[in-house]
């Protein structure tokens, strides 16, 4: 056995102590994956008097977590601190310190992954994160590595479970938007400011992320098309499952034509899709490739456990390399791609509307959507009267030609109101 | 770039051929991946004239397979032949020349892979086989690393494709067996002789890989309990689906007090669980872990396509190690585990009886299952006369005493007839 490797841990709320307590609970069978004890430098705290889920020696607590991972005897260090700054200084401080590095940072990636990618490479040592995209799902190893010989084409991504929970809840319980949110705020599933779920943040940067790993690429956050659920309402959702869908918000990554198209919107999916049957605050991620066809990866997306479960998978891989003399694949942005604007983004709307009830309308609304090159895959009239509605589903179109459309159809006289508009997904 | 690494790919057929094709189509992002060019040095075939789905230089044919490998320069070799010999050998020849090896051998691994890691160990070099279990899906490569820092306590697993489609059919056609198996095989599902998939000895291959890579011990398909899909009739899958259930053919590896035990057989599982909704010829892997909790893994679990696509996701990454001068991690066979025997296995059993239609059946019925302490879950009464039936599901209990429990209903004079016995799993 060889002598052991010492990891300090920067942050321990509910994720660094989850890391802390699997480091000390399954000790012997890390050191027997590894090929060396792990051990237990120190734990970065704000406050060292702050409760904690684990129990620790005070000794291993220091509010000085520049210190803790320059005091130059660090092999590892894990960063479940989250945000910006400090995590970007100290994940730089670390692999120039010579440590390799293990985080759970999806908004620092997404951001400016890069300038870390960089640094990794400069310090030949690793920078893994497994747990920053869908929690305990293996999916951006399975991605890099195992994906390695194949092509992906694209992934689909339900990466955000608060927001999948309140969807899930609208369509169960025909609730609206705040209600289930409310109800999700309550049972500790949504934060109590939700802006980055809901409003599609979060699942922005993953799918910046996704992005990058699948087309070898750059892709930051700043790249991806975004918008959330909070205008979703009971009725969409009505009118999706009157078409055999459910709505979900999904991280779309796309190569079209060598571009990339990334983007988070909330989509009808069918029923009949992997997806569909993700229900609370699972996260999946679907995934189609050339050679492999479709793929899905299913779990819980977030929770101390879970993430940690990813953050020490990710551990065993460092800790076996630096062992090894040796770092895993670094980034692969070899194809350097171009991004295609949401505009240009080919997908399908499911538009509802109210309309007159006369004569010619329905020819009044497919001569809208012709005007704009959109073909029409299905017209459903129902009610009569001043209950007179159409739902249109078109076929792929560009997402600029069908917006067009829409922003026509809401200054028809014959179009009483636009009541549900969304993309459609997954369902060729 | 470094100077390319020399591939030889022993077996030309529906997996052979795709991985030419793939080495061939995706060469240049392979090595922009892996950081050197990746050159076919050589295809070893039965017969030189044999048709082929793939072109290719006469002069890279050879039927010389085991001087191919030996020839001294070859750095790479992709098994995809099949069987125990000529595999083993070849396999074994390649490690000791130098090279690094990919297969796709199950039922090579599940009964001597022991040898092959060993001779891996012993010759410093990389023996990886994800396309040996579930296909193109990424399974042994997020046990063997993603799930590396947690305990895995159970893995469910749909891995065969044949069999999955059998019961699919019957589910949804009311078809019995035999008439499902023939459909089958029109439709290129199954083999003229359906031994291997329908009795479970493929299943119980991949079990014994999953099992080893679960548990970190060693598991070959001779420890795996096995039973086929022959026996199951289209009363057991009404059965299943009046109780809200579906049958589906499990590789089930689970740990239970240190020990492993694992087995094949068919089992109702509950329609709300997600392997219920892995349809038609798909596989899928569910895992349980102490800190991820429930993961699954889902995609094509055959074809030659697909298990290409593993094959190549290894070959990046052992061409990466042997670039690297390192190799990935080994066999992990630490924990040396007992196995349990089939009878000390806790399961649930659902039974279906034909009874007599009178006072104190039920009673009676009860009682043999308590006589062997079982405890029960549910009775379902049903129909009246000679049609009387009895549902029952018991509680979790040994294997034994509901085999013993069986046994002694099939002798009691009231029960007319067991018309169905099923394990069930994934209720809880």
């Amino acid at each position: 056995m060889n002598s052991p490797l010492k990891v300090a841990v920067l942050g321990c709320g509910s994720v660094g102590s989850q890391v802390v307590r699997l480091l000390q609970e399954q000790s012997d069978d890390l050191a027997a994956r590894i090929g060396a004890p792990i051990e237990l430098a120190g734990v970065a705290v704000r406050r060292l008097d702050a409760p904690r889920e684990v129990e620790l020696p005070d000794e291993l607590l220091t509010t000085d977590a520049i210190g803790l991972v320059t005091r130059g005897d660090i092999d590892l260090v894990v960063e479940v601190i989250g945000g910006i700054e400090p995590a970007r200084s100290l994940i730089l401080a670390a692999l120039e310190n010579g440590a390799s590095v293990v985080t759970a940072n999806k908004a620092l990636l997404a951001e400016d992954g890069p300038t870390l990618y960089e640094a990794a490479d400069k310090a030949g040592r690793d920078l893994y994160f497994e747990a920053a995209v869908a929690g305990a799902i293996p999916i951006l190893r399975p991605l890099r590595e195992s994906l390695a010989g194949d092509k992906v084409t694209r992934v689909l991504g339900i990466v955000n479970g608060t927001t999948n929970f309140i969807l899930d809840k609208m369509d169960t319980s025909g609730a609206g938007f705040a209600d289930a949110l409310s109800e999700a705020q309550d049972l500790g599933y949504a934060e109590a400011d939700p802006t980055a779920d809901v409003e599609g943040f979060d699942a922005a940067a993953k799918a910046a992320i996704l992005a990058s790993l699948a087309f070898h690429t750059r892709v930051t956050a700043a790249d991806v098309y975004r918008e959330g659920i909070s205008e979703v309402t009971a009725a969409d959702v009505a009118s999706a499952r009157d078409m055999g869908s459910v709505v979900k918000l999904l991280a779309i990554c796309e190569l079209r034509d060598g571009a990339v198209s990334a983007r988070v919107h909330p989509a009808m999916i069918p029923a009949s899709h992997p997806l569909a049957s993700v229900r609370g605050a699972y996260n999946a991620v679907f995934v189609e490739s050339e050679a492999a066809g479709q793929l899905m990866f299913y779990g819980p997306g977030a929770g101390g456990s879970p993430t940690a479960s990813a953050v020490l998978g990710d551990l065993v891989t460092v800790a076996r390399n630096k062992l090894a003399g040796t770092r895993g694949a670094g980034e692969s942005a070899y194809a350097a791609r171009e991004l295609l604007p949401m505009g240009e983004t080919v997908t399908s709307y499911h538009v509802q509307l109210d309309v007159d009830d006369r004569a010619g309308v329905l020819a009044a609304v497919a001569n809208a959507f012709a005007d704009q090159g959109v073909s029409i895959q299905t017209v459903r009239q129902e009610g009569r009267g001043a209950d007179a509605q159409l739902v249109v589903v078109s076929h792929p179109a560009t997402d600029a030609a069908l917006a067009a459309t829409v922003d026509h159809l809401r200054n028809m006289d014959i179009v009483r109101d636009v009541t549900s508009v969304m993309r459609v997904e997954g369902a060729e």
